[in-house]
């Protein structure tokens, strides 16, 4: 495995692959990787020539008063790991070589975003479109393959992808729970033992969503009720619990008639929950 | 030459060339083609395998009172100039395949993009950027010349470029003038056989300051003030004369022992002048 930390030479090395004829998977990650990334890898295996992951803890996707300084990183454990999942390239830059000092161009999507953790995390989704093109840019794949469980982030990108015509394919990746469903992400780790118990909730209250839906319910604002109630039951504070449309991740629209929200097309219900140090997000397509 | 229209068919033929090892120079265009573009297309020859020309006049970059719907257009005199400077692809694609009705990804320039043409014309730069850079992903061009006459827009894209990580090199083509002066442009069809005679006090204004700089003037308050006499005795109205500094287009700095702007660093004498339905843009760089 080669690991790379000058965004002008993993751009050379991708140059000379492509000139080659080999086609290139990218798996973008923050690091603190664990089982949800080495799921991602082992699709990228399955697609291509040649495995990159990209490790970067990218500053401009936090906002002020969030856990940039505090975000865990384990850069030996991730190494080891990438190693392990075959990874061909670890790309691992600085951020003074991602961001100059007089950096002053932004990408933003100004649709999708604005809901759900773009609601709550403004700037979020700028910074992740334009870190996310700046990758593309640098690796040039022909895949990137990205997890279902950043449902919103997984939609931004796509968009991005079309409209920007980037010439690469997403690859979505189902979410890899652990044993009890809670969905891995490096976050869980601010969990207190207490917390971590309780955060099952967020797939709980996904599954209650799923089975009022299998049993026919169709009425947002009572599936929402339902999901709240399980989140209610725990000391997590919802940030969010929505259920919208899944493509263009607005409401689902309110039937005068019936006076109330119905779901008709396949929707996502989501939810963002708060534990004393951790924000845990997690989703499921209703359809 | 081929034309092709479709971006995905572009793209395709663009995958091709690379892996083949060829290298590809790009000049984006609006169209209506003169000897300006024509010394663009001679540039891009000089360093590539490849010459792809796009012509696409993009609406994103128009403001509401723009002249988007008279710009002037004539895709067979371009069709047949193309061919005479021996371009390999024409792109061009049609506005419905550029943006989809519910496009909602920009790319802004959020510094050099706020003052000179970025001040008069809101939200042009944005369109630019976004426009330059889906040409970028689309036709994958390792050259990509641009002229001096837009000189914001040649510093907007080189940084663009730069804080993007675009795989392109920008190579800055000089203006090509009438006889008399006058930079070539699209928009001089606009002017009026007497306002076609004064158009030419752009020219003459920026020959003022270079005369008046090279005798040693540094003030850049008198230097603005010797252009706008030149604009003044004319029925042009300037939008706007500025000497900004080169690299970050903003205001030279202030001498407050001598009360006055002091040109110490290489500045740009830009200017824009309104004649009754045209807006002619021209600068030099005073070093």
């Amino acid at each position: 495995m080669k690991i790379i930390d000058s965004p002008e030479e993993m751009q050379k090395q991708a140059r000379l692959l492509i000139q080659s004829g080999k086609y290139i998977s990218f798996v973008p990650t923050m690091g603190y990787l664990h089982d949800g990334h080495v799921s991602l890898m082992r699709i990228a295996r399955e697609n291509a020539d040649v495995v990159v992951v990209s490790i970067f803890v990218n500053p401009m996707q936090f906002g002020p008063n969030e856990d940039f300084k505090n975000y865990p990183r384990d850069f030996e454990h991730d190494e080891k790991l990438c190693r392990e999942a075959g990874v061909d390239i670890l790309f691992y830059p600085n951020p003074e070589n991602m961001y100059l000092d007089d950096h002053s161009i932004w990408l933003s999507e100004e649709s999708l975003s604005t809901v759900l953790c773009g609601a709550s995390r403004p700037g979020h989704f700028r910074g992740v479109c334009t870190i996310v093109a700046k990758l593309l840019n640098i690796v040039q794949p022909d895949f990137m393959v990205l997890g279902e469980k950043d449902a919103q982030q997984l939609r931004v990108l796509r968009r991005m992808v079309r409209d920007m015509n980037f010439s690469v394919k997403i690859i979505a990746a189902p979410t890899v729970r652990e044993a009890d469903g809670l969905a891995m992400s490096s976050r869980n780790k601010y969990l207190t033992p207490a917390e971590r118990k309780e955060a099952v909730c967020l797939f709980q209250s996904l599954e209650k969503a799923k089975a009022l839906f299998a049993a026919g319910e169709r009425n947002a604002e009572n599936l929402k009720a339902a999901m709240r109630a399980v989140i209610e039951a725990t000391s997590g504070k919802a940030d969010y619990i929505e259920i919208v449309d899944d493509e263009t991740l607005q409401s689902v629209p309110f039937d005068e008639a019936q006076g109330r929200q119905t779901l008709e097309k396949p929707a996502l219900a989501a939810l963002a929950v708060k534990f004393s140090s951790a924000r845990l997000i997690d989703n499921t397509v209703l359809r």
